[in-house]
């Protein structure tokens, strides 16, 4: 039968390897239309919401006028996809650009765009400039914190999805130093931004550390610190601003508010099974109630606007009703209050303010994708930043896998920025390996995604690693992991020898090995990929040492003996190991497999390894 | 803005929630078709192959004729969706029917069907015959495992998604005892059914104590038996028979024959990153480049069918080029293989044999739902058992993770079984815990797919738990979750009090706590949900106790007094204890965090704890 008649391959997108290595057909995800609104996207399923016509070069400030000579900016690779009404403006007299966003409508590239563009090699300075003007993507970058140590990056469907860390000290506080500590581990873990969420403590001196040592911009929910030692209810528009004023001064990067909530909303809530789940948008709930008034931070913002401006604070504005149960995902409090976010974002627009929306939460798989589509046309392309979204709410404890599903999905459908979610979630404050779980699973999804997408050159790493492993080459293998100390560790907690098989299926069972032996397949056969001979492998490092006291499967003395070994006290010689397929018999293979511990009993061999290591 | 012109929601399918509890608009899958080939599916992106237009009533057994009356089997609540030529027939003379799929050709309900109707009440037996009839369902259920304690299962998209868990003595092996220790893990989390893959120890013994045991479907890769003291180039066609012809007595449900691997095949493998990465599948292709002869299991596939159709075995025809990395998918080896699995499943049915599909692997996420929509039209609905896929290379020792983001969305696009992957993948072998950890992750996966096709009643613990925890009822909400003790433990980690609030936010910071001070809102008041008092939860039992220890936050002096507490210790009165948002003041809030640890220094404030608990 004929394969052309049978099936044919959709449409494909564009190859996610620099190098095209091996053999798949490339993304099926659509071709990248950077300078349009679809930048990085997924083909849509029938119903979706197509994305908005417009940008954010719709919603010019008022006393911007357009050049006389009619001369176009923001050009695209296509430019039917260009954005209407990017033609160049005459700011009023006096103007001086302080945002990004107004540099990008003035046309000019900064040195952030320029970083960006460093980082961020498939984009140019000037794609980011015009990703920028368009309102598609942000860099957020407080003046203040340029000056210290912020490294630029940027936020946008254009650019690689971004991992946010939550961090922050409960009312039971921990010190500065420790804060400053976890910042050091979720920047270690790979985090591209820190959301300081303290609500303890010395919030402010706290603040000021994290802002101070932070390589990666940092984020704040600023009515946390709106409420410290004062009821909601007692909440007014100067104690908004001036504590926007000092966490700006401050040097924070993006602020949560929660403008969009509204008193029209919250009978629709009342239908919910869980409410309001986010801090700051029952706070503001409760306000409006109380005051029975509108949300006082829409009432006031213009004002917010203005000020965050002065800094160059970027508006991350919140979803205060997203939901909180599967039950509760897509419906009308949380698709109203998506219409408001739209308009706040034409509103700081119009002041020159960089805007990101942030989203959901928990929402069934089947519903992320118009989920994020939605957003995509309300908000005109704004980046979505959102939280997971959990994909199920039963399994409290592993909610860093349920969300890691539901997020991978998101970016791939248009999410910019994951927050991350770690195990403790809805149980109680992270602790240090929470965090890096919560990481790790969060830089698996955006990657995966980018991958998805056919972002150029994301693939790379995950080639090179499979190199390795068609090759049998454990130490490159390790190096290309992303955690290399735990791909490490569980390797040799089995078997501490490299050599051509694992001990997963041993030697006479490792399909990689038998496929290398079959000539014509040329598997593992890359020459920078080759090893020498089998070699006892490194003593483990301390970080490697504790995973495996962790697992608790080897006794102490083992963990110990894999510690302390050393390549000569193993009679190991020479610095290269081999992975070819004929460099061990079989019954070397048998002993070298012999002398570790039984992997299936759980329980060390203590006589064997005693024997053997003697 | 009027929002019916700004947007609208896609057509929706069934709400996954029996009573449609919540404000959820329901499922964005389409709506169920059982009985036609979409049962429960996702909408379809532009360029999937449409589904099959045969079924297995369009390759019946050559003997049989279609009854003279003209009778039509295997109605659809939607007559046009009914399978093509499903008539009544009739068998030759003095036919015995000895498989499900007969059975239902025949029209007859068996045991095996109403017990899987019982455990999955969205479906009738009638449905079920007819599913399997079709094809689209299989009940692996050997008759002689049947006559022990298996308790009958269905596999296939119109019902709930499954999980395998693999397990399996390898050259260095546990005994008989530990493996059927490990079985009962498997079950213990879940897992629908198991593989044993022995490849060492009492192989036999092994497998029959297995099946003896166990009341799940085993499943088994016959081929690792049968080089087990031979060569793969010895392996005969008698060889094969009788290893399957030995296997069958035992009562094994369902066998890996890897018979889709071709000679044709091989040229597009050598093209690959990473060859076979198939242990079935590289030693095959070894066979056939030894012997230039055609795969040893396709030239001999009607014998095999005969055999095991006698114990009505289940195939489970393995995918032995499945791509070993992302570079790899989707690639013409990988697609040529499943035409060639087509084939035979034309055939197996052709001999009443019962039929699943073996599925990848490594695939990144855009490609995922053509994969899982070609198999179901190139296998006409024969149920897909997909292994993950994993979405990226990169993360080893985090695979559970990177593929339980794959399973999702295979399931979602038509995979019926889901084969987990552990932590140890690529690395070593999965101990105890790793089997629970990948069992979880991919329970994660199956049940966020069933949510999202709008599975009957899939949603309902969700929304129960999503009550419980609007109710800050903490021991519904560790009833109702997957792992209570996990929960129980996190949430004991920091505060050790039932309340109406967590070591998250703390008190004055839980939104569910303000949301239901929000009178309107009605938030968590089901009355099946309240409590009347906070109250000190009871001790840890031992697996929380291990949990905590494993985590290693809390010293092991805290561990113990969390061990060892108990309600009258802590001067805890009554039974019951509230949820109230009113109950607790914010001074005896204040008072219960404090006695705990300090959760962000991760040391324990003995001296506080001594004070308060002395």
């Amino acid at each position: 039968m004929n394969s052309a008649s049978r099936y044919s391959l959709p449409a494909l997108g564009h190859n996610p390897s620099s190098a095209r290595q091996g053999t798949t057909p490339g993304s099926f995800a659509n071709p990248p239309e950077v300078g349009g609104p679809r930048t990085f996207s997924s083909p849509d399923t029938p119903g979706m919401p197509a994305p908005s016509d417009k940008t954010a070069w719709d919603f010019m400030p008022a006393d911007w006028r357009r050049s006389s000579d009619g001369r176009r900016l923001a050009v695209s690779v296509r430019p039917e996809l260009a954005p209407a009404n990017a033609y160049a403006y005459e700011p009023p007299a006096g103007f001086e650009p302080i945002t990004q966003l107004e540099f990008a409508r003035l046309g000019q590239i900064t040195p952030e765009m320029r970083r960006v563009a460093e980082r961020e090699p498939h984009l140019s300075a000037e794609e980011i400039r015009d990703e920028i003007a368009a309102g598609r993507m942000v860099i957020p970058a407080n003046r203040i914190h340029l000056a210290n140590r912020l490294d630029p990056m940027a936020i946008g469907r254009a650019s690689r999805t971004k991992v946010n860390a939550n961090m922050g000290a409960s009312p039971i506080s921990s010190g500065t130093h420790e804060e400053v500590e976890k910042l050091r581990w979720a920047e270690r873990w790979e985090a591209d931004t820190v959301m300081d969420l303290s609500t303890g403590g010395d919030v402010e001196k706290t603040r000021e550390a994290i802002c101070r040592a932070a390589t990666v911009p940092i984020g704040t929910v600023p009515i946390y610190s709106m409420i410290l030692g004062r009821k909601i209810e007692e909440l007014d528009a100067s104690c908004v601003l001036e504590t926007l004023k000092r966490q700006a001064e401050q040097g924070v990067d993006y602020f949560t508010i929660h403008a969009g909530v509204r008193r029209a909303h919250l009978p629709f809530v009342s239908k919910r099974l869980i409410g309001i789940v986010s801090r700051g948008g029952s706070l503001l709930a409760k306000w409006m109630i109380h005051h029975e008034q509108e949300n006082l931070m829409a009432q006031i913002w213009d004002d917010i606007c203005e000020l965050v401006r002065q800094y160059d604070v970027t508006f991350s504005i919140g979803d205060g009703l997203r939901p909180g149960g599967l039950a509760d995902a897509t419906d009308a409090a949380q698709l109203g209050e998506l219409e408001a976010l739209g308009e706040l974002t034409e509103r700081a627009w119009r002041h020159g303010c960089q805007v990101m929306i942030e989203g959901p939460g928990h929402v069934p798989f089947d519903q992320i994708e118009f989920n994020m589509k939605l957003q995509r046309r309300l908000c005109h392309g704004a980046p979505f930043y959102v939280l997971g979204p959990l994909v199920t709410d039963m399994f409290p404890g592993y909610d860093h896998i349920t969300s890691a599903i539901g997020a991978t999905a998101a970016a791939y459908h248009g999410a910019a920025m994951l927050c991350y979610v770690t195990p403790k979630e809805h149980l109680g404050l992270p602790k240090k390996d929470d965090v890096k779980q919560g990481c790790v699973a969060y830089k698996i999804a955006a990657h995966a995604a980018d991958v998805a997408l056919g972002i150029p050159s994301a693939r790379d790493r995950d080639d090179e690693l499979t190199k390795a492993r068609a090759a049998l080459n454990w130490e490159k293998h390790f190096e290309l992991s992303f955690d290399p100390d735990l791909a490490r560790a569980y390797h040799d907690e089995d078997l501490d020898v490299d050599t051509d098989f694992c001990a997963m299926c041993g030697h006479d069972w490792c399909s990689v090995r038998i496929s290398k032996e079959i000539g014509i397949f040329v598997s593992g056969k890359d020459a920078d990929y080759q090893w020498d001979k089998p070699k006892i492998s490194a003593a483990l490092n301390p970080a490697q040492r504790e995973i495996l006291i962790q697992r608790g499967v080897l006794s102490p003395a083992e963990v110990h003996r894999l510690a302390s070994k050393t390549k000569t006290v193993m009679g190991a010689t020479g610095q290269k190991a081999a992975c070819h397929s004929d460099v061990v018999d079989d019954s070397a293979a048998q002993h070298l497999q012999a002398e570790r511990l039984d992997p299936l009993t759980l329980e060390p061999i203590e006589p064997v390894i005693e024997d053997v290591r003697a």
